[in-house]
């Protein structure tokens, strides 16, 4: 790893205590260079610009991926990434089906802990606080031929966190507008997938929804993902899912709540979820929650599903009663080390790696 | 407009008897950003690299898209470019439907014949030679937030061009992989689409075909696009093309060879084109002539048609029997200005535009 740490850092003028997400970053980034059919050395720099031309293909072509992940702080200091393998999978899926190349365990776990070590002190302390982690790798050869790159780009920016929402949301379940298609590129977290979300869920915010439930595209009956998030629906005291498919993301927050759920010895079934079935629970009183679940906000309870010019309103349960807030309480307590981790999924970030290395 | 002159102009080294497409930039590119809900000022400047951060939202969730165009030389060294209208309005369709600002025409077509113009030296003047110009529109705010982005730019870049293909291609008739989804961006010039596309093709190649003919999703009973190409099928002497839908592209050139086969007194049928019927004509023998169409290469004719595990060969028809090639010649003829332009399509570039601003 070459390593050129920051002479001017911004650290000091970081106050946990107020800052806003997503537009702020830590003093250090990853580079990984691809060109001649290879990775280059990982590169842990200063966070800032890099020349690119407006010929580069990840703008034009949108060979790009991503992925979202946390890093917690503890009561003591202690630094945690969660689940850190899960999205190394998929960054390598994702870039399997948009014919990207694959990185490295070295290249990818390696840099993100050295980067999280680093700046340790950007992680502010504290509920729903958090380091939020973007990896990414996006083509940067310039060339205006609708190709395969040959030059790519793989790298890690980060940014302090504190969750997207905290209140609960009203969603509109799509008649028209879709997130994936059969074959499509839906289950990659492909950068293509969040540009085509953007215009639909205007149109929603202006009927006075935050999201969309996504349904399939060929008949819209059936749920596939709520906004950027993996969607849960509880009837009576079942929770429902859909499987993951070409369409819907292997979501890590998905698949901790699926665990967690079952430690508990809730009732969950991963199988289609159809409109219908939700409209008449709701009709019938059976239709207890529906929420989202995904890295950056962990949990969001809908508070009202909007249907064909219809708003359903849905009973906000406490959080005694709400197998929603329960299972989001599980989870965010193993992710700061509040609770036992009986599944290791908290992976402790070292002191001094660098040095150490 | 901005003027900045390259100092260091590469034309001096540029062959225009021996060059490779796509990637060798003309000197200049057009560059206008949009920041606080507005368009600043059109800079031409030299080509090459600008900062850009990894975490520029254009990679990260997609916002981008573009605009493939021409510009001609004619015996006498007039420049053209062709029907650059059509591009302005659609390079707006797909801002819209990606949620990205619309350009005005000052940025779009001012910029275009300015650059045009002022580095006319490397349009290559000959058969199927040409200037492709690339404009894009991508997000360039650095937030780590799915959501619209607040920062924008518009470029316009360009490279000397000699057609994609010259010899006819084997296509596969796709029953598995999709382009787009019904509601989702297919008939936007979005770079997710291109990315989602060259996976697909990777594995088409691998069995011996260069292109995919895109289907349907939901049945992949009915014809889309070809590769990145509007495409078209003749049997005995009527000519088919599906409709422009949401998901299928409203291509100039298609639209082109439309009106340039109806002058000629060809019968053509724009509707939905099944698989089924392809296949029955050419086991009855009725099946002449298939291709694609679109600006970088004007037309590619099919030699083959991969369908489940079969391959159906076509018959080459010489120029004088084939719809394809003389169409073909009628637009190339049109936008090289060896041919009349009933149609007013052909756009003269004046000369010292700059100086006479």
């Amino acid at each position: 790893m070459i390593i050129q740490k920051s002479t001017n850092p911004r650290i000091s003028n970081f106050d946990p205590e107020n800052f806003s997400f997503g537009n702020m970053f830590i003093d250090h980034m990853i580079i990984c260079e691809y060109e001649n059919g290879k990775w280059g050395d990982v590169k842990l720099m200063p966070y800032g610009p890099l020349p690119f031309s407006p010929a580069m293909m990840g703008v034009n072509y949108g060979q790009a991926c991503f992925e979202g992940m946390k890093a917690y702080k503890d009561k003591d200091g202690q630094v945690f990434i969660f689940r850190p393998e899960k999205n190394f999978a998929r960054i390598n899926k994702s870039a399997n089906r948009l014919a990207m190349p694959e990185v490295t365990e070295e290249i990818f776990l390696g840099g993100l802990k050295a980067l999280v070590d680093l700046d340790r002190d950007w992680i502010p302390y504290g509920e729903g606080n958090s380091l939020y982690i973007r990896p990414l790798i996006f083509a940067t050869e310039e060339a205006l031929k609708a190709r395969i790159a040959n030059k790519f780009m793989f790298a890690i920016v980060a940014t302090p966190a504190k969750s997207y929402y905290s209140e609960p949301v009203a969603v509109k379940i799509s008649d028209y507008y879709s997130r994936a298609a059969n074959g499509g590129v839906g289950s990659a977290k492909a950068a293509g997938n969040y540009a085509a979300s953007f215009y639909p869920t205007k149109l929603a915010n202006e009927e006075g929804y935050e999201q969309i439930i996504w349904t399939d595209d060929s008949t819209h009956e059936y749920f596939e993902e709520s906004g950027t998030m993996n969607v849960f629906v509880r009837i009576n005291d079942t929770i429902y899912t859909p499987p993951t498919s070409e369409k819907i993301l292997d979501g890590v927050t998905r698949d901790s709540f699926i665990q967690l759920a079952k430690r508990r010895g809730i009732d969950i079934q991963i199988e289609p979820i159809s409109v219908k079935k939700v409209i008449e629970a709701h009709k019938n009183g059976t239709l207890k929650e529906v929420w989202g679940v995904g890295t950056a906000v962990v949990t969001t309870v809908f508070k009202a599903i909007g249907y064909q010019g219809e708003r359903l309103d849905l009973p906000q349960l406490p959080l005694e009663e709400s197998f929603a807030l329960t299972l989001q309480k599980d989870l965010v307590d193993i992710q700061t080390n509040v609770a036992e981790d009986p599944f290791g999924w908290r992976v402790l970030v070292e002191k001094n790696i660098l040095e150490n290395a």
